[in-house]
């Protein structure tokens, strides 16, 4: 089991395990843009040997200008985070919620964080019949069945790369509660003003929107993440955040990703000729794929085949290559692994793993 | 009023108020190496750019392998955090005190950290006849009076300079309260040994110990401190700690600077020869200068020249140099400043400065 730390992407404890360096593994574990780093993240380095003698700016002026511009929305409006991990834990001791509705599957974040205040959980199960998508049926019975005062989401969501539409938020905003919608993964959908909730969260005091740079950017190892929310709604963050909690080289690349235009349209481009091409070899290995609008994808092992997401995991681990065990997450079951879309050769060396491990496993 | 945001060294604010570039200014509000960083910071940030799009060790395993051999205690009684900052609030959070006990003046993070909870603080107020150490008496009558099921102190104690004496720990310890010793300026004072209380706190599970890479290394801008305790103690913090709340540049730093001998020499032997020229340059300008171990120092203005610390400070800010009015420390009045004590050729442009603007403000 590598997600000892509840997580993917731990090459420590691959390497613990497997015997094999860190650097050694083909990464399909965590979610990170294959395309990544930007060029401008290796020319801040450079700068940043002059400057870490120096505190981080406590307010995060310059990114949150920045951002600001990028959204269009007010620099009050935002405020940034050691991660968007730092801002799941901030908006729910900030809110303090008796019950928080979470659509399941999801992030184990969001119930990590509200069982870290005491905080009891209403389960919203997604189903695998409807592609793990959150309909208006389940909206309604959640309205009216859980005494919800918080619902947490993800759009689109991790694991199962569904969007949720904006319109069913609107209808949890209706009935008094307060929602917070992570978008960490929204980045990389092409037409993202169709679906994020950026602009409203930024005039709504129940709503807030978190974002992660991390993922889109490919810079995980350094922590950064924003939240947009009226500015009096994120003044209850901002008094429990510890101070300098962003360190400076996150803020500095901030800056400079965001410049980054050319770096977005390849990435757009990259996923929508690259998802569709490991989909089709997925499901010719017998994988049901829920297909989704992510970097990422739920798998469903072939039944017939009998072998469990973690029986899968060390044989693909010892040959180099680690995916997720999805079992893990509340409402998925060990039939169920989560693969990154990285880039075309690497994907192959997936799927080529793939036939070996399902064969060898089997046999 | 440049601490704007609580604390010095907010070259952001100072950059606002006085109208010219972050990097114009000679910082002496805040308490950072001015030997720092050593060579092993810009070559570990060369290497961080393969290493960047990688998710952090979440368990933080090598650098606390090192600190656990560098303070010759067991790897397990060693939490990291993202900066002392983190392990102040998360230590009040997780031991929840109805009421702690402060020797003021000292670091506004713990008071902070007490509010948050809704604690209640109970003041020994340390005496400048007695240059704010703190005494026998003091503990004594704290410990009959005060209640506190909890004390924080510093050691060395910002912004006095003062340690504090480790019998008087044991005395706090033996009340049954639990005691957090905040050891960020210990690098500093070359026989640590006999004042420090890393071991103490690896085997006793009601004393915890803080401790801070940023200042004596000189990267504040990464955050980087640990706590020392028994691992049970420590398992109540890591509940509360958000996932990857180290970056991975910070850990990677971390373990580099640990090697750096020459450069904690060279240290401890700049501070021998300049801080005692320094505070001999102060005494000669009609400063009371609150001498201890560290490397900044604890000033009263001249009394009759009736200048406050704010506009000793706006007139200094003003040539370019930037002190901390230390007014804002509760139990100091508006007659105190703090310096950091620099290399000679800053040092002299601070007692130039203080010459010109002292003579200048009460023209």
């Amino acid at each position: 089991m590598l997600e000892r730390y509840g997580h993917g992407g731990d090459l420590h404890t691959a390497e613990e395990t497997f015997g094999r360096a860190a650097d050694s593994f083909l990464d399909f574990s965590s979610n990170m843009n294959p395309l990544g780093p930007p060029p401008s993240v290796k020319k801040t380095l450079a700068e940043y040997a002059e400057l870490i003698d120096r505190y981080p700016d406590p307010a995060v002026r310059g990114l949150r200008k920045k951002l600001a511009h990028h959204h269009g929305i007010d620099e009050q409006s935002i405020m940034i985070g050691n991660g968007a991990a730092e801002l799941i834990d901030l908006v729910v001791r900030s809110l303090n919620p008796r019950v928080t509705a979470l659509a399941i599957p999801c992030f184990d974040e969001y119930g990590d964080a509200v069982r870290k205040i005491g905080g009891s959980i209403y389960e919203i199960a997604l189903s695998a019949d409807n592609r793990f998508m959150l309909d208006p049926e389940a909206v309604g019975s959640a309205i009216e069945a859980s005494a919800a005062s918080l619902y947490m989401l993800g759009s689109p969501n991790n694991p199962t790369g569904q969007l949720v539409d904006p319109r069913l938020i609107m209808a949890l905003l209706g009935s008094g509660a307060y929602v917070v919608v992570d978008e960490a993964f929204m980045d990389f959908v092409p037409d993202e003003e169709r679906y994020s909730l950026v602009r409203e969260a930024a005039m709504n005091d129940r709503l807030f929107v978190i974002r992660s740079m991390t993922k889109f950017y490919s810079i995980p190892g350094i922590r950064l993440g924003y939240i947009i929310g009226v500015p009096k709604s994120l003044s209850g963050l901002r008094r429990l955040q510890v101070p300098w909690s962003v360190n400076s080289l996150a803020q500095m690349i901030g800056e400079a990703v965001l410049e980054e235009r050319e770096f977005a349209r390849l990435t757009h481009s990259w996923l929508a000729e690259e998802r569709p091409w490991l989909v089709r070899q997925l499901n010719r290995l017998g994988f049901e794929v829920n297909d989704g609008v992510t970097n990422y994808l739920l798998l469903r092992i072939p039944r017939e085949l009998r072998i469990s997401a973690s029986m899968l995991q060390l044989a693909m681990g010892k040959e180099g290559v680690l995916i997720r065990d999805a079992s893990r997450f509340p409402g998925l079951d060990h039939t169920y692994i989560r693969v990154a879309v990285k880039r075309r050769t690497q994907n192959e060396a997936l799927v080529e793993t793939f036939k070996r491990c399902l064969f060898e496993v089997t046999e």
